[in-house]
This record gives structure tokens, C-alpha cells and sequence, in this order.
């Protein structure tokens, strides 16, 4: 299996169907005005030799490659680890297999490998990109908009392209986070700490701002940056009990950091929701149902946040491939409702 | 970010460094026979613009992406699921980073999606490819073959090609077992099951080979297939119990099955390793160390292994465009020896 195998020509089934090189070149790529029975006994030949179009050759005919690629601008060992990535990949992998489009995974060692990404996607081997997880000084939004190739990010984008249509698809952060912290609020609670995510991604950001919308003029002791893991959690949560003994509530800002600090205030003795009361972001199960105790938390939908990526994308290259002006009753970005989803903690 | 930007031509390239247009392809495909004043003003051009050759005009000539595609036969739920391909694709991920190769992961939501696997590979959109956890009536191998890109598999290969050199980098997984078996004989067991992985798999053929080199003649009732995941390594384990409740080991064919044969026997309050002795292969951290009581097993090197299959392939890559004969001297096929690993299961 190591050797290149010798593959069928162009040439080779022109002689099998009796035709001429351009009239096979113009079948296979899907060109009009070939006689009927010509194209006919061309797909015969096609068929018989398992000959395969090099799509190289093709795409510079057609730039179509019923390909799109996803960029998860995080260490492969995050991807793996974070059942966050699993959930989107898993809605986009289920909506571009619908439509017979292959998914093309372009994983990184980190940030230092993105040029090498901007390249591929810049190569003419995908059709369009699905981009998430971006951090603000990424470069990979300028890489990508060199590589000229329709893109829809996950999340509300951190910059301007200057046409203010950027394609992303979103939920509600702001206010996810502000009816986190309403609750709290509601349930008594006044001393409120904040596990942020890492600051230089907008949905931590967004967050954030929905935090200090339900408490404006909070002491600023009371927000510390996690980065969405629960290593991170815990550290925040250990700081923020150094910095404000009496505590009696947390929203961390999604729901791998608030196991973090579950474990942390299990640890030091206090008890959840009596002492301290906890509440996440996300929803993500099984981990929010199997926490001790079960997390409180704001539900987005991340599996079909993947599948609306995806539907944007083919949407957006369906109607250019048709030669519709994209901007002319396009696609437009998307912000999906959140929901708070109570049990136990909170 | 959504409509497709102007990218810099050839022919700007060509105007701004005051070359024809065919000096620019030439120094832009690393040709010789360039000026090195010339090329060095290309160079500037092609900087000063932010000119991104068009790689699939590039391939035709030089068949090179710097590109591996890495192809898991399983649906993405399982990729995602199962920490073994997260292992191995770690080995792959830094093997190919460290040569600034593109990680190209081609998920699927099953084998049905395959065909068109093939064809992304045949597109010429990747200089090689390495596939793992084949099953024997996947169409994969074929297409792989048809398509003409040199590969490396993960696991002996249960077809030949015809050469016998189907190059793959595997475990010795009949040695392991029988490693395993004897284990248990020599902690005086006599009646010691099996739960198989998949018997589509030459892994879980081996493995199973090896129990019956240790075990000669064993009844037939004692081996019982799984599917390598912790539900299956539980409903075997039921089907284990009730048609030898006199059994005193079991040896799983990976860790994630015998943790969930743990679980069933917990259920039905036999102990661990008193009443029933467990063994299982991989040494999967965490899972192998967390399990109740933590679990004695066969050790193999699964992220080596991912680095192996990617060296192997880059090797042959290195030596197909030097123009050596891919034959003489080549990177031949590893088998990995695999070590028992005892904790307090058996």
C-alpha cells in the first residue's frame, strides 16, 4: 500500500469511450453542451477503469472540492480533552455528512502552527473553513482572510473586518450571565464571586460583562480569571477564598471550571449550596449532572451551535457556486437563546 | 471574512518584482536556474504582497502539500470517546508538527462515508496518509490503494496487497495475552474467561490467539466477544457469569472493557482480584489507575506508536522525493513489545 499505485488517465478512458481528452475533461467536470450519449458512454468508461478526476487539476477548473475544514485554534490535547469541541464537531461533522461534505480536522501542537493552517486553507484543498475557540491576538483571521476562503466562526468575533459581516454563530453569553448572577441574587445571596474564562476570548469577555451588568460596582477582589478548565477553576477558586472569606456564591463562567471549584470548597469544608452557592455555563453532560453536588448552570445548545456553523457555511457556498450575490438576502450570523437549568448547587 | 477576498496573483507578483510571470512560478516551485538577484526580488514581491502560491496549481507540478491525512476507521463519537485515539493522535500530532507537516484528520460518521475518504485522498490534497483501528470488510484499504498515496497503518493489516509490504506499525499483541493468561495460571486460576475485543479487528484476533496459546483446548463458553468500550466489556461479562458461574479470572482484551467488567462484578458482590481476578491490556492512564481496585495490565506504548506510524510515512515521503528506490533500504514495519503492568486486580 506503500507504493503509488498506477492510476487510470484521462487519456485511458478517452480511448476506452472513443472520445477526445476535452470531451472526457468536460463530462467529468461537469460542463454543458456534451452530447447526451457521448456523456453517457464517457461515466461508462469513468466507471469500468475506477478512474478518479485529480481533484488538483479540477479545482483550478471548478474550486469545488465538497470538502470544509475546521479550525479549533487550541492544542489538540485541549480538543481532546474539553467534551466541548466533541459536542460542536459532533453537530458539524452530522450536518456536513448530510450533505455528503467531508469534514477535514486541522489540528495544532498551538498558536505557533496556525501560519502553517493559514497555508492549507489558503491551498485550494477545502471549499470553505468553520473556525472556533479564537483568542484575540490570534493571527489566524488575517491568515484567513488572505486565504480568501468563506469562513463562519464560532463565537461572537473579537475584531472588525471593516464590512461588519463577519459569519458567527453565537448564544446569548451576556445574557446567560446576567441570569446566572440574578439568581444568585434572588436566592439572598450578596457576597457573589466570578471565575472568568481566559479574557482574551469574547465569549469569556461577554460573560464577564453580563456578571457586572446584574452587580454593577462590584468589588473587583471578587472577579479572578480561570480558563475554562478545572485546573483553572480550582485556582481561582482557592484565590478567591483567600481574597473574600465570606463568599457565599460563585458563577464560574463555564462548567469544567465550577467542578474545579467544587472540588476546592468540598476540600476547605464549606458546603454547596448552604454555604457557598455555585452555578455554571454550558450544560455540558454528563459533567454538570455528576458533580457533587449536581451544577446549576445556564444551558446553550453547543452540538447545534455546530450544526448552524455548518448550515451557514453551505449555504453561503451554495449561493455563490450559483452565482447569487452573497450579500443579497444572505445568510446572516446567528445568537441562540440561553437557558438556566436548575438542580442542585445553587 | 465570508466573501471570497482578492488574493494577490502570479502576475502582481510578476509586476512588482519586474520578472516575467514564469521566472516568479519558477522561484515560487523552488526551481533552479534562477538568478539569484532574481530570485531574491521575487522573494520581495511575493513577501511585500502576502502572495500565497495557489497549491493546487503548485501539486501538479510538485506533488508535495506538506500534508498527512490521518484517517480513524471508527464515526467521529467514537474518536471522541475513546482515549486511545486521542493517544495515538498525540504521537502523530508532535511527530508531524516537528516537521512542520499539516495534521489533516478526516472524521466520518461511519464507514459508509468512506468512499469519499477515498476520494479526498485520491484529490491529491495530501502527500500521505496514516489509517488505524481498520475493520477486515472496510472498503478503506482499497480505496487507499486506488488512490495512489503512500500509507502507514495502524495494526498488522489483515489483507495483503500482493507485495507483502504493507508498511504498519503494531503492538506485539498475541505475546501480551499470552503474557496475561500465564499471569493468572501462575496466581493458580483455572477457569479464566475472555471478553474479545471486535473480531473484525487482527488486534482483537491476536489477543485472542494469545489466550489460546496460554490456554490450550479452553472451552469455548469462556470467551465472549466485546467491542472494546466499556458497555461492551459489561454485557460480556454478564454473558461471562452466567454460563460459568465457577469462573475465577478474566482477562479483558483493552482497559476500557474491563472496567466495565469491574463494574458487573462489584454489581454482584464478587471481589476483586479474591473471588475473580482481572487483567487487561493497554495501560490507558487515567483509567487503568482508577478503576476499583486499580487495574493489573499489559502495557503498550500507544502515543509511540502514533509517532512511529508518522516517522515511518515521513521517511517514505523523504525517500520518494529524493528519487530513491522506495524498496531499497526502506523503513520497514515495527511490532512494539508490550510489558505486564501489575497493580491490585490480579
Amino acid at each position: 500500500m506503500t507504493e503509488t499505485a498506477p492510476r487510470p488517465t484521462l487519456e485511458a478512458v478517452a480511448a476506452r469511450a472513443g472520445v477526445s481528452r476535452a470531451t472526457v475533461s468536460r463530462v467529468v467536470n461537469g460542463a454543458h453542451g456534451v452530447r447526451a450519449s457521448l456523456a453517457e458512454r464517457v461515466r461508462r468508461a469513468v466507471e469500468e477503469l475506477g478512474y478518479v478526476p485529480n481533484q488538483a487539476a479540477r479545482s483550478l477548473v471548478t474550486r469545488r472540492h465538497d470538502a470544509v475544514a475546521v479550525v479549533v485554534a487550541e492544542p489538540e490535547t485541549r480538543v481532546f480533552a474539553d467534551p466541548f469541541f466533541a459536542l460542536q464537531l459532533r453537530g458539524i461533522s452530522k450536518e456536513l455528512t448530510a450533505h455528503d461534505c467531508q469534514l477535514v480536522l486541522l489540528l495544532t501542537e498551538g498558536r505557533d502552527d496556525h501560519a502553517r493552517v493559514g497555508r492549507y486553507l489558503a491551498g485550494g484543498h477545502v471549499d470553505g473553513a468553520l473556525v472556533f475557540s479564537l483568542h484575540l491576538d490570534d493571527p489566524l483571521p488575517g491568515l484567513i482572510r488572505s486565504a480568501g476562503v468563506p469562513t463562519v466562526f464560532g463565537g461572537r468575533p473579537g475584531w472588525s473586518d471593516g464590512t461588519g459581516d463577519v459569519l458567527h454563530v453565537d448564544c446569548d453569553n451576556r445574557g446567560g450571565a446576567r441570569a446566572a448572577v440574578r439568581h444568585l441574587l434572588a436566592l439572598g445571596r450578596r457576597r457573589i464571586g466570578h471565575i472568568t474564562g481566559p479574557l482574551d476570548q469574547t465569549s469569556a469577555v461577554d460573560r464577564l460583562d453580563g456578571f457586572r451588568d446584574a452587580l454593577p460596582g462590584a468589588d473587583p477582589d471578587l472577579v479572578v480569571e480561570g480558563d475554562f478548565t478545572p485546573a483553572g477553576g480550582e485556582r481561582a477558586m482557592r484565590a478567591l477564598l483567600d481574597r473574600c472569606p465570606g463568599l457565599d456564591a460563585v458563577f464560574a463562567a463555564n462548567d469544567l471550571s465550577a467542578s474545579g471549584a467544587l472540588r476546592v470548597l468540598r476540600e476547605r469544608g464549606l458546603r454547596v449550596p448552604e454555604d457557598v452557592a455555585v452555578v455554571g455555563f454550558d450544560d455540558m453532560l454528563p459533567v454538570a449532572e455528576q458533580t457533587h453536588p449536581p451544577l446549576t448552570t445556564v444551558r446553550q445548545d453547543i452540538e447545534h451551535m455546530g450544526r448552524l456553523m455548518a448550515r451557514l457555511l453551505l449555504r453561503r457556498l451554495a449561493r455563490e457556486q450559483t452565482g447569487q450575490d452573497p450579500q443579497d438576502a444572505a445568510p446572516r450570523s446567528v445568537v441562540l437563546p440561553t437557558t438556566l437549568v436548575r438542580r442542585a448547587s445553587a
